[in-house]
């Protein structure tokens, strides 16, 4: 078994950890501490693998893995903790407010209004406590 | 772009809005009002589309849309905060609380015994608001 | 465990069949039959669980049954064999064209054009065998 | 229809609800109880048929049901209260707190780490609720 | 209800036909002609609907509403001729082959290895198709 | 960026790949043979990820991770070339196809007959590839 503790996978870790440090915006860090006493294993594979693996890939920059990421949590559903955190991350890594809420319209098309409508509505929380509302929306 | 201040959609608008008014019971508007500092565009598209174009259409009547909204939405999952809406939107058409819940009872062949008890679990919060518990459930 | 050759099952199954077999125009049957040297306990309660002590409950007519049965299919996306089966029973029951295609169009708003289009791809194929296009669709 | 109150409906009743209540260790009563003034068929048949007849069935022991039923449960999103009730079922007939979390990690890689997160977060709660924590995870 | 064939739907068909075409490279219309004997209003919503209101804003460019798009669909899973459809559009828009398979490694630590299988799969046949393959992904 | 040909890697690949080998009864290889002229680095993570980091953990053995992935691939839908693997994969670890098929039928009670039958279809195109219909499947 792999050994989360071992010079290889802290260096795996490390690598995933700055990536997840760059664009989070400070975010992150509480659901993988919330993860300590239960699932450490698992908050090492989402930093080592979900973001030094992949999320560190140059094939798409942050701004637009953001979008994807924001499409695909609206579009599953029953994600809004995620979406939460993504939302703050968009926003970190230079999004606008506008753009996260055009993904989220653009989601309507595909997955339906009511996906659409719960993402905007967990935009709107992080929004309104960063005092980013109105959102100047493009009609 | 759409301009959805135009006549033309202001029109399209109000059409949907005159269908939405019609259906609802009220339940819908605070809905779209949430939506106003954020997504406006959004609350037109779901108004101006989603009911003026083809809620309106005469193919199927508002009950029938109304039990296939139910079984839709509770099939999807997560979508507890439109099935509340569409509960209520549903007795204002004329469903009986026992037409809803039978909706939801024959969900579970199809999506599963948790789809069927979350909407369920959200029928009976709007029934128990308006006094129409215990529903006279045919066995 | 259940005994499904118990007579008690035994009268549940012919309870369930005489209830699909009504509904279902000779559609169903062959799913029945495919599952016998697989998995015959299930289709054993498909037909005593699901049509037997579901489909057959009063509160809700055949016609409406299928309305929902359409829009959850679509809705659940991956479910094209069962479409199938259900377009048909749709059929039989009595639900026109036009009103099967209406649901998958109602259906648009709510899971997405994908789904949509998947399900109006099957209602199709169906219609076509059975020389039932055009549909006069409302506008 | 089936009659929930024949003598033959409340043996199988009787049947599910005794391996019911072997396994569940007193967690779904009340999610059958709050059914009783909406939809007690609902309840009726997720006794008689989800437990009767086919929790009962002798192919797989209770913890591999309950092993699939978590994996289930965490994929399709949207059941935490249903998976709250599940995993104390899973802790009640002999699943450790490491094997439990265990299969919410094993789900990341087939659903990926949204619905994972969320899964755990149920497991934490009720584990928290048990002093069940930290749970000796494997690394 | 809205009628399609007035001058004002015909306008907005026309705005949505010149989005869908400047952008699709001509894998659309044979969608479109796909419903014209079934549901030509569905054809029609999704064009002045999806494309003329929603596609048309300027929030977010076409690359980045492929890249949304090629997300929600990898996500929602079963939705692979639309999939396919939208991996020509989305190399027609400028998305390199890269970008598109990076785009579906993305997806899988959100939902899961399968789901991106799926997509890498339908992007393998059109490249194919295209003598695009090897993809010279960035290891 | 992770380089998947640095040594550190090429021994987590190795490790991952002695794991997917004892289990899968040669049935992956040609799943991540697919994706060498395509999305090389999702076969390496797939199997440096999937199978050495999640699978290879001792919390669950084999046949108890193929139970749950049965579950899972069953219930998320769309997943039938997965399944495909899985079922293989099943086998060979040394679940029966009683086994198998029991996962299925207790599939349905939590994610609906569609899903429970789609996935059926697949294990008995396996079983009857192997010769091992009908099969003895407990009632």
């Amino acid at each position: 078994m792999t050994d989360i503790n071992s010079p290889e996978e802290k260096a795996r870790y490390e690598r995933g950890l700055a990536v997840l440090t760059e664009v989070d915006g400070g975010s992150a860090p509480a659901v993988m501490e919330n993860l300590a006493d239960i699932a450490p294993a698992l908050a090492h594979h989402i930093v080592a693998f979900g973001f030094g693996d992949i999320y560190a890939r140059p094939g798409l920059d942050p701004k637009q893995r953001q979008l994807i990421t924001l499409g695909i949590l609206a579009s599953l559903g029953g994600c809004e903790p995620q979406l939460e955190v993504h939302v703050k991350t968009s926003l970190n890594v230079g999004l606008t407010p506008s753009e996260i809420v055009e993904t989220f319209i653009h989601t309507a098309g595909y997955a339906g209004f009511p996906r659409a409508l719960n993402a905007v509505g967990v935009a709107k929380k992080v929004f309104a406590d960063r005092g980013l509302l109105p959102v100047s929306s493009d009609r």
